[in-house]
C-alpha cells in the first residue's frame, strides 16, 4: 500500500500502520500540496527534466483536482498513509504513467516541507488580517468612550484615574506587536523556499528552485541549504510562540472582563450572547466565553512546549519525530483563531458602567501622587512631598474621609505650601485631562494615539 | 436548547455557543456519567429524597442506555452542549417528567467532576494493566538473553560490559516506578468521591455521599470539602504527570533503538513489521514508529504544561477554563496508552545481533575499570590505581592495542604488582559475571532481580 | 586538578571547565556527601574489601568533616569541579593515603545519586512537616470562622452562600493532597538506594548494598538495577510535579487575596506586614507577597519542565545533561519551601471583615437555588422549578428587588406550591445551616471535616 | 527603610520582606538604570520641570556613579530592597535634596521598564555580534571541507552522500535565523521607549518622551500607550522563544557531536580541551560539555514556559508578579550567551576523520536514488524506477554486495536500460558533485551558499 513499498520491504503491522498514518492530520495540507506539485512539475518542464506536454498535463490536472476538492467533488481516502501519498495516487489514477512522474526531482521530505510553508504563509495571512480587524474593533470602541473615566489599577488596587479609551487601547497596542511578530515570520518563511531540497541533498537532475520559487505566491527565495530545508521546524515553534504571547494577552483581557462583570466591580456587563447560564442556580450569568478564552491559553502554551521538545536532540536531517508537529501547529492555529474571530463580538457585548466607574474613582485615594505633585511643582523635593502626602492618606483613613472633603486649614497644617488651588489639583477629572502627554490617558493624548495605531495597521 | 435556558437568559450568539459546545470532547464520558447518575439516583431514593419507584424507574434506564450506547442502539446528539445536557434530555424523552428528577440533589459541576473520576479510575486500570503486560514482555525477552554480553555505555562512550538482559531490566525497572504512581492515583482518586457536591456547597437536600460512594465500584471514601470537590483537578496534573515520566522512558528507549539499528551500530535490526521506507530512496529502513514515539513525548509534556497553566491562579471553585482540562487529559491518555500497546511488538520485532555486540566490547578498553580493580585488591589505594589503569590506556592507544594484548612485562613496567592472574582479571566474559552484586549485571544477578520485579507486577 | 585527570587525558580548555564546573550548584550536597560516603566505607569494612581499622578511620574522619562544616570549620573550595571532588581531596588530606580508599567500590555516578536521594528524602521530610504546619494554621483560622457566612462563587460569580471556614479548608484538603503526594515520593525513593551501582555496572568488589542501605537513615532497600539506578532521574520530576501542584493550589489563593482586598470587594484586608507601598503613590497598599507567590508558581512549573525535557531522548546510562537537573530541583524547593513557611504568617496577616462579607450575600440572589428547591422538595420536577425559579430572578433584576422582598402573592402568582414557608427557605442564613452534608458548609459539617483533616495529618 | 515608607505603612514582616526583596537579582541593572535615569534627569531640565542647574548636577553625578561603578568604587549595597532604591539612596546621598528629585515625574514601573529595555538592547547587540562570531567560525571550518564526503542521515539512516561543509552550513543556515530574531526584535523593543509612562498613566508634569527617547541610544520612539508600557513583558518572551529555538538548534549539534565521537561512529575526535574524563574508569573521554549543551535547552524552555505562565491572566497595568520574570530572563541570556561563546572552540576542538566518513559512504546504499534516477533519466516513471532500484538493493543484500559491484549483465536482468554508463552514475563523488543545485552538498554550491550566508551577516 505504502508509496515505497517494494521487494526490499515487506508489510507492516497493522498497529505500527495505524500508529505511523497521519492522513487524519495531514488531509488539511491538500490544496496548498496541490499548489506545491504544480510549481515542481512547471519547473520539471521548463528545465526539460520532463517534456513540457507531460508537465503540462500535470499542471493542469493538479489546478482541476484543487477545483474538486474545493467543490467537493474530490473526496479524500483516508485509509492512505498521508495526504500525500493519497494525491499520488488520485494524479496517477487520472493521468496514468504520467502521474507517477511528479515525483521526479523531489521527496516527500522537501514535498510536506512546502506544503506545509504554503499553509503557513496562508494561515499567518489570515492572522495578520484578523488582527487588524480585531484592532479596529477595540478603536471604535474605544472611541466612543474617550471621555469614560474609570480607576486605573496596579497591583489590582486602585492606583490613578485613566479612560476606558485609554485602556482599551492598551490591548489595541499589544495585538500591534502580535502583528508584528506575524509579519516578520512571514517574511522568513517566504525567504526560504524548500522545494528541491530532495530527500536532504536536493537532485541529481537540473532542477530550479528559483524558478520553482517564483511559481509560489508570497515566496521571495529558495532554500540556502537543503539539509536545513528539511529539518527546520523554526517557524512551527516562532508561530506558535507568537500564538502564546497573542493568547496571553487575550487571557488577561479575559481576566479582567471576568472581574470587572462580577457583583462587586459590576463595572461592565456581558449580555446574554456572550454569557451562559447554571444548570441549577437560575440567577448565574457566567463569562464562560471569556473563561474559556483564558483556559485555552494554557492549550496554545502546551502546544508550544510540546514542539520545542519535539525538536530539541534529534539529528538533522529529517526525523519521524517532526510529524508530529503539524498537529501541534495546527492545534494552535485553530483556537487562537477562533479566540480572535470572537474579539469584535465580546467588545459589541460588553456593556460599559460609565456611572460606577466613575464613582469607583472617589474612594481609594487616586489623586494621592497629585497631591504630591502639586507640592513638587511648589518646590518641594519629590520624595518629601511623597512622604506629606501619604500622612494625608493616613489622616483621611482614620476620618473616613476623601482628600477632596480636607478644609484648607487641614492641608496647611501638614504643609504651609498648601493654597486654594489645591482642590483643583486634585479634581479627578483634572487629573486625566492634564495627562495630556503622547500616550497618556487625557482624550486628546488617546485620540492621538489611536492616529498611530491606524497608520500601524493600515 | 441550553439546559439552563430560562426567562432570565436570552439566547448566545451562535459563535459563543460554538466556541463554548463541548460534545465532541466529552461524548466519551457518556458510559462514565451514566454510571454516576445511577448511584445519585440510587441515592436519592435510600435517603427517600425521591420516591423509590421513581428511582427504580431511574436507575433501571440508566443502565438500560449504558446497554444501548454499548450495542449501538442509543446514538449521541451531536448538536448538544455537552454529553451531560445530552443525557439528561434522552432520559426525560424517555422517562417523561421523572427523567427531569435526576438532577434534584447535584449540579452540572459534581456531575461532571465525578464522571471524570469514574473515567479516570477506569483508565488508570487499563494502564496499571497494561504496564504490567509491558513489563512481562521485558522479562521474557530478557530471559533469552541473559548471557548476550554488550558494551555498556556513559555518555554515549563504551564503559563497561553488561548484559543485554541487564539493559532491558533498566526499563522493567522504570515501568514499576510508573505502575506505582499509577497506584498512588488510583487511590488518592478512590478517597475522593465528589458527587455530592452540588455546585459549590453541596445540597438542601439530606443527600448521603457515603451512600452514593459505595454504589459507585472503586471508590473509597466522598469528599471532604464540597468547594475543593468541584475545582480539585490535581489528578489530572498528576495523571499527566506520571504519563509523562512514562513517556520519557519509552523516549529514551526509543533513542537507543534508533541508534542502535544505524549502520554505525547495527546491535539491532527491526523487522520490516516495524520500519518503513523512503519515497524515493529505496534501500532505506527507517525506524520511524519508534520516531514517532520519541517525538509524541513533546506531546504528552504539552498536554501537562496546558493543564498546570490552565490551573495556575484561577478562583474557586469552578471555572469555565476547566473544561480545557479535559481534552487535554484524554490526548495524554489516549497517545501514551498507544505507545504503552505498541511495546510487545516492538520488542518482538527487535532482533538482536549477538556477536556484533560482543564484539563492540574488544575496543575502548571496557576492562580498564577491572584492571585498577586489580591492582587495588592487591593493596594500592584507588586513585593510584586509577592513574596508572590510566597510563596503559594511553600506552595501548598509542600502540593501538587492547590491554589483553599487552605482555605480563609491560605490564610489569607500570607497576610490579602485575601477575600473570592480569589476563583472567580483564577477560571481558569475567568482568561481567564477576559483578554478582544484588542489582549488578551478572546473569546470575540480573535473574534475581527478575523475581524481584515479577513480585512487584504479581 | 579535575579528580580523573591522568596521562590519558590533557587538560581542558579554561572556558570548558569553567561552563563544566558545577561546585556553585552543588556544593549543598555536602552534607549528604559525607553520609553516604560513611555508608560506604562501613560497608566496604564489613565486607572485608578494606581493613576495619582503615574504614574505622575513614567513617570517623567523615563524620568529622560533617561537624567541621556544621560548625563552619571547613570552608569549602570554590575552584573544585564538584563538592564531590572536594571532599575527596579534603579526605585524603586529613588521612592523606587512607583518604584515597574511600572511593574504592564505587563511582561518582551512584555516589552523586546517592547524595542526591539523601538530600530529597531530607527535603520532603520537611516539606512534609511544614506542609502539616500550614494545614494546622488554616484549621486555627478556620475555626475561629465557622459561622462567618460569605458569598461562594463559581465563575466569579456570587452563586451559593457559603461560610469563610469552608472556604479555608477547601485550601487545607489541597495540603492534604499535596502531603499524600510528598509521602508517597518518600516511599519510592527511600525503596530505591543507589550506592553500589557504580558507573552503571555495579563493582567487581563484593559489595554489599543492602548493608549500606542498613546504614543509612529512611532508605528501605537498594537498587534492583545497576544501570537504572544512575540514571534514573523520576524523583526529581515527581518531586517538582508535587511541588508545581502545590505551587498552583498557592496561585488560586493569592489570586482570591489579592482579589478580596481590592477596594471592589473588601472582603479582607492585609496588615502592613504583608502589604508593601508605592514608589509615587502615597496611598497604595498592594499584597506584592500574594502576586509574587501567584508568579512564582510560573518559576515551579519552568523547573518542572527543564527537566522533563533534559531527560528526553537521552540514552542510558548516564549523561552529563543530567547534571542541569540539580539546579532545577533546588530552585524549586527553595522557593515553595519560601513560599509554605510564608502561609501561617499570611494568614494571620489576614484581616477578615465578616460584615461586609454577609452583606454581599444580600444581592445576587444566591439562594435562588434553594428556592428551586422548595419547589422540588413540594413534587416538582427539577427543571420545571429551576426555570420558575429562574423566572422569579428575572422578575426581580426587572424590580430592582431581592427574592426576600416580593410578597406571597407574587410567588403565587408563578407557581401555586408556595406558601409562607418559603420565607424561611431563602432565609441566607438557614440555607447555609440547612447544607450540613458530610462535606458541606454548615458548621456542624465543616468541624466534622476539620477532625477528618487533623487525622490525616497526625 | 523601603523607598515607599510613610505614616500610612508601618513595617513588613521581616520573612515578607525578605520574599520580597530582588536587589539580588536586579543589581544588573545598575547601569542601565543609571542611564536611564540620566536621560530622564536631563529631559525634566529641558522641559524647566527642574531648574537645569539641578538637573545638570543630577546628569554628571549619575554619569559618576556609572564610572565609579565601572572602576569599582561604587559598591551596591546588598541590604537596599532593589537597585532602584539603592541609587536614589546614594544619589541624595551625594546630592542632598536634589538627588530625591530625580523621581519627578516617572514612577518605579516606568523606571524600572526602561532600565530593562536598555539592558534588552544591550543584550541583543551582544547577541547579534556572537552569533556572527559563530557563523563566520562554521564557515572557516566549511571552507576547509568542501570536499569531504559524508554520508548524510534521514531518520539516522544513511540516504545519500553529502560533504561535512554541507553538514556544517545547515547550522549557518539555522544561526542566520536566530540572528533575524534577535533583530526583529530589537527594532520592536527600541520603538517602544517607556520611560514617562510612570505609574500607568504618565504624569501631570509636562514631559516629553520624545526627547526623553532621543537622549537613550538605540531607541527609536516612545511609548504609545503608558498603560500598555508598564504591563508589558512581550520582549522577555520574545527573547526567551528565540534563545530557545537557537539552544534548540545547539542540542541538534551537541546530540550529533556526541553520537558521532562515539567509538560506533568516530567521525570525530574531540580533543582533550573540550572532553572529560571518568572518575573510576581510566579509559573513558567524554563529550560532557556537548551533553551539557543539550541539557541546558531545557534549561531555557523552562525559563520560557516560566514567564508564559507568569504573564497568563494577570491583570493591567503593574503586578508585582512581573518582578520573576527579570531572573528567568537573566537565566536564559547567560547560558546561551555562554553556549554560544563556546562554539567557536568547540569547533576547533573537533578533529574529522574524513577517511572514516568517506568508507562510511561505501555501505547502506546511498547511491540507490541515483541508480533510480538514472533509469528516470532513460525514460522510465519515477515510480517504476524507484521499484526496480529497490528490488536491486534486496538483491545486494541478500548477496551482501555493494551496487558498485553488480555486473552489467546483473543490471540488465532487471531492466534493459542500464547501460555502462550505470557505474558512472552511481560513483559516490559523482553522486555529490552531480548535486549542483543552489542550495546543494557539490562543493560548488556550497562555496556559494557560504556567500549567500556572508551576505547576510555582512
Amino acid at each position: 500500500m505504502a508509496i515505497w513499498s517494494n521487494k526490499f520491504h515487506e508489510e507492516m503491522s497493522q498497529d505500527a500502520y495505524n500508529f505511523n498514518q497521519s492522513i487524519q492530520v495531514d488531509y488539511r495540507l491538500l490544496d496548498a500540496d496541490l499548489r506545491g506539485s504544480k510549481a515542481h512539475a512547471a519547473m520539471l518542464g521548463k528545465q526539460g527534466i520532463l517534456p513540457l506536454e507531460e508537465t503540462d498535463r500535470l499542471v493542469n490536472e493538479l489546478e482541476q483536482m484543487r477545483q474538486d476538492y474545493a467543490n467537493g467533488s474530490l473526496q479524500i481516502d483516508f485509509t492512505s498513509e498521508d495526504v500525500h501519498s493519497f494525491i499520488e495516487a488520485e494524479l496517477t489514477e487520472r493521468l496514468g504513467t504520467i502521474g507517477k512522474k511528479v515525483h521526479t526531482g523531489r521527496s516527500r521530505n522537501d514535498q510536506v516541507a512546502t506544503a506545509m510553508r504554503i499553509y503557513v504563509l496562508d494561515e499567518l495571512t489570515d492572522f495578520i488580517n484578523q488582527t487588524k480587524t480585531a484592532i479596529q474593533a477595540i478603536i471604535s470602541k474605544a472611541e466612543a468612550h474617550l471621555d469614560t473615566i474609570m480607576p486605573g489599577y496596579t497591583h489590582l488596587q486602585r492606583a490613578q484615574p485613566i479612560t476606558y479609551a485609554h485602556y482599551l487601547m492598551a490591548y489595541a497596542q499589544m495585538y500591534v506587536r502580535d502583528l508584528g511578530r506575524f509579519e516578520d515570520l512571514y517574511d522568513r518563511v517566504a525567504a526560504d523556499m524548500p522545494l528541491g531540497a530532495g530527500a536532504l541533498a536536493t537532485s541529481s537532475y537540473p532542477i530550479d528552485p528559483f524558478y520553482t520559487t517564483s511559481q509560489l505566491d508570497g515566496f521571495t527565495a529558495p532554500f540556502v541549504n537543503s539539509i536545513d530545508a528539511v529539518s527546520n521546524n523554526d517557524y512551527a515553534i516562532e508561530f506558535l510562540s507568537a500564538l502564546s504571547i497573542m493568547s496571553m494577552h487575550m487571557s488577561r483581557y479575559a481576566e479582567e472582563t471576568i472581574m470587572w462583570s462580577s457583583q462587586e466591580f459590576r463595572f461592565i456587563r456581558l449580555t446574554d450572547a456572550f454569557s451562559t447560564g447554571s444548570s441549577i442556580m437560575p440567577q448565574k450569568k457566567n463569562a464562560d466565553i471569556h473563561e474559556l478564552m483564558r483556559g485555552k491559553t494554557g492549550r496554545v502554551y502546551g502546544d508550544l512546549m510540546a514542539v520545542l521538545t519535539i525538536m530539541k536532540g534529534i539529528p538533522l536531517a529529517y526525523d519521524k519525530d517532526m510529524q508530529e508537529i503539524k498537529e501541534q501547529l495546527f492545534d494552535g492555529i485553530d483556537h487562537v483563531k477562533a479566540m480572535l474571530s470572537l474579539l469584535p463580538g465580546m467588545l459589541e457585548a460588553t456593556i460599559v458602567d460609565a456611572d460606577r466607574m466613575y464613582a469607583a474613582c472617589g474612594s481609594g485615594f487616586l489623586n494621592a501622587t497629585d497631591c504630591a505633585d502639586y507640592l513638587t511643582n511648589k518646590g518641594m523635593a519629590f520624595r518629601d512631598a511623597y512622604k506629606i502626602s501619604g500622612n494625608l492618606v493616613a489622616y483621611c483613613t482614620e476620618k473616613d474621609q476623601a482628600l477632596e472633603d480636607l478644609t484648607l486649614e487641614e492641608y496647611q497644617g501638614f504643609s504651609d505650601l498648601f493654597e486654594a488651588d489645591i482642590y483643583e489639583a486634585i479634581d479627578l477629572k483634572n487629573c486625566v485631562y492634564r495627562r495630556n502627554v503622547a500616550g497618556g490617558p487625557a482624550p486628546e493624548a488617546v485620540q492621538a494615539a489611536i492616529e498611530r495605531v491606524r497608520t500601524n495597521i493600515a
